[in-house]
């Protein structure tokens, strides 16, 4: 059966600043649409997957714009329902050299974080999907959208999909309300089967330190993680040295309960939109996984595309095949 | 003494299409800084008068550059504060002909709309002011600011400065929380000295209907509100005609309990940005009355720095003396 | 039964110059994507109509654009082939004034234009759907459009659609191939329940004068064709005067075998984008008929949309069903 | 023979506000290249006439790129030398409706006005041609200019070649230095074939009121001119009503000795550029005799090409024959 | 006598995408005009050589602009045709990092490849100068195109003209036809003087592997050209890694038939534009061999250039002399 | 007491190229507002320092522009007064790679270099301050510049003001007049406490060379400073190895009498905008004195604000003590 993957999470609208100016220092932004899982669900339809986006935006011209901008890549847009309430957005400063890029979040009280978790009908909206990608974005917005997370992926694992989820950890916002991040992601963990998160989300999730660096370090939390998590069968991470705002090292990694592959650090310098990179290479893994390639084919597509992502202005990955195949075959010179 | 003016009102972003496109159609938007209050007290700084902004910003990037724009153009900005909470924005779809220009608000939730009534010290705040300016925008944001602006009003009685308010009525507003409009603005115009308002702001304080739109009609309700509000000395308005999106018409008004001058309409065609022309108005009123000039030139002064403004992109007039005697003396071909 | 309306067309990129300068006097150009038949796909689109698009693109990133921009905004794109060649191209000078704005055409050889009318299967294209939509441009592009727009027609009929058909004639296509249009145009028009077309294009088709531009005349010339064309029931039209680059006058008109109603005439100043507002006006035409409104309020729908269109950068309409209340409730001024 | 037109004058750089900002309102700036006698010779060159610029310019890249813009355009530019110096610059503020633009001169001491009048070899520089052109822009910028001027038609005449003058009359130029304006103007219309001017200009050089505005009164004071100055054969000049800053009506009239032609006033609203529309009117005057068209399309071509110019970015008119072709056969849609 | 070099060659306009976006990611393009043998030309018009396109555009706004800007740059253009068709074009997206820049090719059916060979008078063409340069782009493109390039270096022989080539091999051009290219390139190359192209141009020449990448192997390979091409003086050409799409390292090399010189390596990091690298290579060398340099001076020069164009936007080198020497004389801080 | 620092110099405007061209390449400019001490000024009050600016300004809508833009950033700016004349403009062409950066200075001539000496008045202009900065700019520019820059440091000294002194030394500015160059800076640094220059600026005081590059032989160049200059407590300087157009080295350094502080030399690639970089350094070795931290915190302070500076576009340091302190902290992954 063709694979149908379903992502549930919040449309997010970026304004950024132009030519690496601080905000409003000239008086204007660059809009992109973006968001965790929506990302995700991009790159996978870019790359010729079928998926399904469900998702809540503002009843207004903005939030329908968010969904034209999903569905104009190619993702299915049809559960991506309206209500009353605000898009969330965030401003990007864009950093260079030694100058870290920022973000100012602005994302409080949008339609998606106040979605009554009643509201999504899990067996409508997953109907004809073989899998669901979730973010720890979603459950750190709050109560109802941690219940709604959990629900989804209690759904799915009811339905027998297959669930991804990537641990997107992100302090501040699970300290802007009385969270309990351990216990809601052991929760969405448990009912997963394929985790993006490297030893320090298995360190918070197992409440045990993974502090080292090193390779045997990190197959030891994913064997802990594989241990706590009987689901589990695939643990993807990427290793991140940011050496500058536009020039960083990275390797990938994927376990597995038996083995695991490990790519050579690539240095990527000149990066034009490091944002989504995250997101790019969870793509790249699920691709390699939908189409049934090697391990070590796995972890090359999830690097090929985070190294390429960091090529392209936006949120999400627009790569094709034909893209990923160039990047395999080497030649960075104009191809023409 | 000379004169100092105070205004009190919130900041906020305006996010605009470029070119007279939809929100998001082309993914770019320009940035500007306005607000009521803000634009009124820009547009009589930049007449060289004497100006200071009681406000509160988001303590973020954001917040900082919105002072920075409003003191750029000469305002005091020593009294706005920062604090949590975000700033305030709306969205500007320029329309042209046919299609009218559309605002898409999001200002809930923001820094000055959520300030503690009790966190404004208005007698350090007005402290060597003459004049205060409130708007009906700032009420009409919730409990707090409502109770904010009237003891504002009231210090500003207290201590002697004259009081001008500009209604702004935007039902959209007033009927977001359970207020009380006609009793909030009742007792913000008994403690005003200058109101910018027209016949049917009138209806509303008094709860009862002006609906003609002849001159005597407008003289009527002005009558009528000087006898309601003994404190009133000046009622100025504008009628306007809106042709189109980008071609209006319009002509002044000011009353006082004994007389009033009105002005020819004048046609407004090519507008650039409509935008902030009432707050225009407003403050070329208070310039002819802080000039002392007469009656009949400080209605022409208003309908001058308002029909001027609409040639202007942003919120604010940024006009000066010379440019408001070059617009008296006529002329429209290219000066050099 | 819910209706969905298929288009059948070619998709071509606009290249349009900044600011009124003329082609490359400034080295920037901007893009938008349109042709005759996916611009009222994307107007009907818009107005919540569930449109389908058959066409052809090149099989490289510009053709993978185009349909992107079209399924953005709600289209079904899954109908839309690649094949090798090249996208359709035009290249338009925005007039201004005394100037009139100014096409040059790059689209021979296009990938659509190329197309083997064997190529499309009919039956599959069309299925579910309810309606087609041809206009004069395919047939006008050679012998192979011209007989896949034939083929399309008759599969229509033959499987009970409502076909509508905007006669577009555009001499200088014609005129560049061995082509007969009244042969070809008579083939279609018999086959078409809904004709876009004023007295000149039924003079065309007749071989018959109907100079005059009165009412009468007009009425003549729809009774002709209607006689001619038993299975025409609607003939709709404007008549635009072109008083200068950006100020037109409009005023539209549907004829029935029975009846007609024709608007007042009224005047578009400001003119934005002027390409693809007859596109709007079969759209707006066509959503009247679609909802079953009157034969006044139809035409009206139509009237308002070219209005509307003229207003907006880009080929095409995006307006809403909101957007056509404001209209038609009035009120130009800025709405918030 | 074939005509050759030298242009004698300086070569300036236009600095320009975006969308009818104030200077600095935003941190950008557009730029183009003018000059009144450099825009008649691109006006001409446009039309395909042989034109040669007689210039300096700094010898910095401003100076080579501006000999570049002119040179793209088809101007002989072979006779425009280099040297210390600056290049001479105005700011422009576009304005709209009510607001007029606004030019702030930054031209004093340019390469060209401080050039040392031996410095050209007019016998050189003139060689091959048999018209020059030249302005009442030149003369005004100091002792110098006026000297090199004066020598530039002296030696016209001496060669037998036909001369033009435009006098563009800027008091603000005049006044800054020790001039005597009428004492030079007076040696240059002297010395002048076709003299570009209105009754005003005719005023300042008899010391003569002309101040009536009706065509008699015009005519009254061209026939002055003629009989004070018996080299003149034409006086071509346009009356001009500025509405509004992008709204103004225009007619033009040519007098010779014996007999005028004058327009119909024309109404040009939606104005692009309004700078360089008089340097129109004279490449559109000089276009008609060099073809040796009737008076009467003489003085057409010079309305069509003022007209033309209004709804053109830049300083010159860059119209084609087919321009002015299609200008004269109206119809102002889309061509297509 | 002083040197004048003719080029033979396509007008093309490249079409870019705005800061690494993909092609239509957003709505607009920058359009820089190009042309292998264009962009040697405006690279020595730059430097102060006299130069003279040879080409044909079409009878278009398209086609005049594009002869406008290489006018702009000091080539006489007089030579340079127009005729019906279209103009070449392509579009460039822009790489960065790990992802390489993509050139779509749409110059299929131009004016300039359809022109009738016979309709070239060289004779007339090529008078007065005494250089011809050519590249292996324009045979590529067909039939015609090849006979005239043909027929282009016969008549340079036979008037004693130096001809210089470069072979700028594109397979994707010569495979679009029924093509012989060693055929054709021989011919030519049997005309050449000065050729540009590397170890595998004479590979494909002499059907010989010349597979290395040694210095050794180079000479080995030029020294068989030389043999087999008795008129051969100079090979000149770059060896170029492409480490990413904006960091490249190059060095560049002459052979003649007794001797070579080669630089030194040098590292381009930052590249602002690749596109025409290769033809501002091909300029500074002739640069060199025009200006009577030593053989190590020329090959500086062409390395010089090179270098420069990369941190160049468009297709052509539009550095002067004063450039060069600041190159040579090193110091990469602010100039002031 | 609290300080507060006054600046006296310039204000510039600069016009930069878009993105690395050449000027005039494409038709715009983006303005900034600069000059050595405002840059310095605006660093300080981006930093929460309480400043002050003394300069003088065209009249004119540029020069009130220029003080907004000073004033938007916090310093005070009721000391800048403005007169006749115009504004010093300097060009920039943005480099890259291998092509330096260049600046078109276009500043002769302005309202501040023209400035009467005598029509500043200190005792005023300096009141309440705690400190003056000047730079060796301000000498350069002529005689009465140089006279009022000894007078503003005399006032300083004779008032109890520390002075702050950048020897900026621009042989440029000193050859365009019959300047003494040694004699006037020795009088300003006797008068000076904080001396901003390297061994080559002591060397020029001196006139002894300290040609070596070594630590000791700018200890030694130090030692030979406080020597001559009994006043002077700091020295502090930069290294600057410009590797590439964007990519730097820079280190640090402070000598007092008894002591000094050298950072390490860090790698600054990625520039966006090198202008200023010396400026910022002063900014952050000025904020270290104010805020009483020790000399290894102040010279690491000094190139905290000079590498960030590097990243921004415009003339001044904008960072916040925030931004300073995640200098410090490291991470230059994105914050979020």
């Amino acid at each position: 059966m063709a694979e149908r993957i379903a992502f549930f999470g919040e449309l997010l609208l970026r304004l950024t600043t132009p030519g690496h100016e601080l905000l409003l220092q000239s008086p204007s932004l660059s809009v992109h649409v973006g968001g965790a899982e929506a990302n995700v669900a991009v790159g996978l339809a870019s790359l010729g997957h079928d998926t399904r986006m469900i998702s809540r935006v503002a009843d207004n011209p903005l939030g329908r714009a968010a969904i034209g901008e999903i569905r104009r890549h190619g993702v299915d847009c049809a559960t991506i329902s309206t209500s009353d309430g605000r898009m969330g957005l965030y401003f990007l400063t864009v950093g260079a050299g030694w100058r870290a890029s920022e973000v100012v979040y602005d994302r409080a009280g949008s339609a998606f974080a106040a979605a009554d978790p009643a509201s999504w009908d899990w067996d409508s909206l997953l109907k004809g999907c073989t899998r669901l990608h979730l973010s720890g974005i979603t459950p750190a917005l709050g109560h109802d959208p941690a219940a709604a997370a959990i629900a989804a992926a209690e759904a799915a694992q009811a339905k027998g999909l297959t669930v991804s989820f990537d641990g997107n950890y992100r302090a501040r916002l699970w300290e802007a309300w009385d969270s309990k991040p351990r216990e809601i992601l052991t929760k969405l963990v448990s009912l997963t089967d394929i985790l993006f998160g490297n030893h320090r989300d298995i360190s918070l999730l197992l409440d045990e330190p993974f502090s080292g660096d090193g390779p045997a370090r990190r197959r030891e939390a994913a064997e802990a993680a594989f241990g706590a998590f009987p689901r589990l069968r695939y643990i993807a991470s990427t290793a991140r040295q940011a050496d500058g705002a536009d020039s960083n090292r990275i390797a990938a990694r994927i376990d597995t309960p038996d083995t695991f592959e490990q790519t050579d650090e690539i240095e990527i310098s000149s990066i034009v939109d490091r944002i989504g990179a995250g997101d790019a290479f969870a793509a790249g893994v699920l691709h390699g996984l939908l189409d049934g390639l090697s391990l070590e084919q796995t972890v090359q597509a999830g690097l090929a595309l985070t190294a390429l992502k960091h090529s392209l202005p936006g949120d999400a990955s627009l790569f094709t095949r034909a893209d990923l195949a160039a990047f395999e075959a080497g030649g960075r010179d104009v191809r023409r």
